[in-house]
């Protein structure tokens, strides 16, 4: 990806970061990116997840997603992690397979999901690394008793991703289902270049060898200077703008297909450095749509945003037919990209002025090699932004809690009661 | 809809609003339901919005779309709050009929639209009040000649939401299509209520009356005080932590049918109230998805957040299968429902325990009497908290600068070079 951090800078917001700040966090960078590759040489726990362009094998996929190769639709059980990286590749550069993401418990979603899929001609890939995520082994559990009851053999259709044990490992040892193995010391959501990521999209006609080398192009381009890695430039313009006003980092790709990435990113973001009462609140937005939505905040509303404005800078185009329209002569000999393009840079130039920092992410184009480099460069721009933070990247221990306490409630043991103040 | 502010008080919260500073408020809001009590009666720009209810006719809409009862697909084109309202009503509340919302100027998603489509049996609305919206005719100069080229008769399938005036209202009487007027006084992101959020949801099996329905009977139910009036508990209570320290209104519906109504949650609350430094960032979540995301950061992160969490305590229900899963006892017996239900309680619980406010909203059930008064609440929330912000509820003039910057850009004049900090 190419970075372009002006509009982050002092010299263009109030709220920018000062040259020299960057100048004397790139010392800091530098130390990072020695632990970072230390890590990565250990292959230690989270650091591994900058192998997995080197460590994933490709062909093991294959071989596992080979047994769908008639599949018309793929439906991932799986939540967050399990779901998100998958869902980013496959939307972004699928085939007509239709792929579907069962992420949630809501049970109206699931009745109008089953009603809807041809389930003798779907895949079923269910994730959890322990398989005991409750939503998705719950789910798993009633598709895979109305498969049942639609006459299809569910151990036909179902392939599983999961850890070494546990209750979707056994299932699959009991039914000989074809499993791949979730990567080990890779949390969930630095998994989308692994089996949890690449298996939906392989089925989907995904290149996912390609998805695989440009991640690897984009980790041999590393050094110690956020000055010349993107991804380092990246990490470090958001983590220093958060430590002035940015509290919320604002991820606005151009490109529909981009939708997914925005929610994977808002993950990768949340819950690697939301802890410790540090962490941006992460807001994922759209161009050229949220500039009907959001686009009067940004502007004018508290300058403690960094607005991330993502974009291909190729791809298919479309010729504006002409029309003798009042007002819209503008429009005239156009296109649907040159329409899109101008209010990138519109956007750009109108959130330059007002204040608000910006950062410009470019990629080439919407294709496996540049979808690759950018989940691994912002995989790396979060490690980093996690050491400059000083918190535990790769854990994400405040979930815990609530997780206990919804199995205190399903086993019937009531909450204390807590204070009300209701309006009605 | 029943809301309950008890998380967001100070007692719960260190970050919450004291019981004396909520008493005091409700000084300004009696002042404030005066303002636009009155406003309504004479029916002044923008606090129309709340008599729609009243003012929209529902027969006029089934005239309209009376001729594409035989539509199996709908294609709204239109942007922001031309396509956010009928989006939220047709997705939580449609039948079979499949909707579709144009409201990106994208050229690889246009097309890949356009592919699917059944152009023969599509019934498409074109939205804009002004009919010089860029994104939304250059879409539907496309659009229509697609359907053309594929031999479809598009002013059979076209129905035109517009003003008294300009490029659709032309092209409505030289075609004579179908069209609606949209009503005066009442911007975009307030328009839910009208013919341009309920023409597409109409076509789509919605119970139109209904929703209309439920909405007046919540406009009968307002008083001046935030605690008899839920629209404006709500309202001042997101207003009053904004003035504390809660900068992020986080939306997070426990319903996918209702992720819809989260996006036009975000617009209404950005584009109103972002203004003169002043504005909540809207934050668009899922529960329980965004558990396994978003939840992390808010339990560990900056106490900067107000969450919104809101559910049906009714609706459809699936058991979960029994099975002899390891770990897993407790969801032994229960259904989705109450898996749902435990991890709503147990969120709201969480977040308590951190410290982060919670408001929780609660709806009956998602149907069109529910739906008509959570968005009028919704709305009159807003418009209360415009008063008690003191800013422009009813203008965005903030992305007026970016659109002329387009108009340039798209007529070829250069604009000024800025300043580029690139790493690549």
């Amino acid at each position: 990806m190419r970075v372009d951090i002006a509009n982050a800078l002092a010299e263009t917001s109030p709220v920018g970061v000062p040259r020299e700040a960057l100048d004397r966090l790139d010392d800091r960078v530098a130390t990072a990116h020695e632990t970072i590759q230390n890590g990565r040489e250990e292959d230690a726990f989270g650091y591994a997840s900058l192998n997995l362009p080197e460590t994933t094998d490709p062909d093991a996929i294959r071989a596992a997603v080979a047994p769908f190769a008639d599949a018309t639709a793929v439906l991932t059980v799986g939540i967050g992690g399990s779901a998100l990286g998958a869902a980013t590749l496959a939307t972004a550069l699928g085939d007509d397979t239709e792929t579907y993401f069962l992420d949630n418990v809501d049970p109206a979603h699931l009745r109008s999901l089953l009603d809807e899929l041809p389930l003798a001609e779907t895949a079923v890939n269910v994730v959890s690394r322990s398989g005991t995520t409750a939503e998705t082994l719950a789910n798993f559990l009633v598709v895979r008793e109305e498969m049942a009851a639609a006459g299809v053999d569910w151990t036909e259709r179902t392939l599983v991703t999961t850890g070494p044990s546990g209750n979707l490992r056994d299932l699959a040892e009991e039914y000989d289902l074809p499993a791949l193995d979730v990567p080990t010391g890779v949390p969930g959501r630095f998994s989308a270049l692994s089996t949890v990521g690449l298996a939906v999209p392989a089925i989907a006609g995904v290149d996912i060898e390609g998805v695989l080398a440009g991640a690897r192009s984009a980790a041999a381009d590393m050094t110690g200077s956020l000055f010349e890695t993107p991804a380092y430039a990246y990490g470090a313009t958001l983590f220093a703008l958060d430590r002035r006003e940015a509290s919320v980092a604002a991820m606005m790709p151009y490109a529909e297909s981009l939708e997914p990435f925005a929610e994977w990113f808002a993950q990768l973001w949340a819950e690697s450095l939301g802890k410790d009462g540090l962490g941006q609140t992460p807001v994922r937005a759209l161009g050229a749509t949220d500039q009907h939505s959001q686009l009067q905040l940004y502007r004018a509303g508290p300058l403690d945003k960094v607005v991330t404005l993502l974009r291909p800078t190729t791809g298919p185009d479309h010729p504006i037919p002409n029309a003798d329209l009042d007002g819209l002569d503008y429009l005239g000999g156009n296109s649907l990209r040159e329409l899109l393009d101008a209010e990138f840079e519109a956007t750009e130039a109108s959130l330059a002025k007002s204040g608000q920092p910006t950062v410009t992410v470019e990629i080439e184009r919407v294709n496996s090699e540049s979808l690759g480099a950018l989940l691994f460069e912002m995989e790396a721009a979060c490690i980093l932004a996690g050491e400059l933070y000083d918190v535990e990247t790769f854990t994400q221990p405040a979930v815990e809690w609530g997780k206990e306490r919804a199995r205190q409630l399903l086993r019937g043991e009531s909450a204390q009661a807590s204070d009300r103040l209701v309006v009605e």
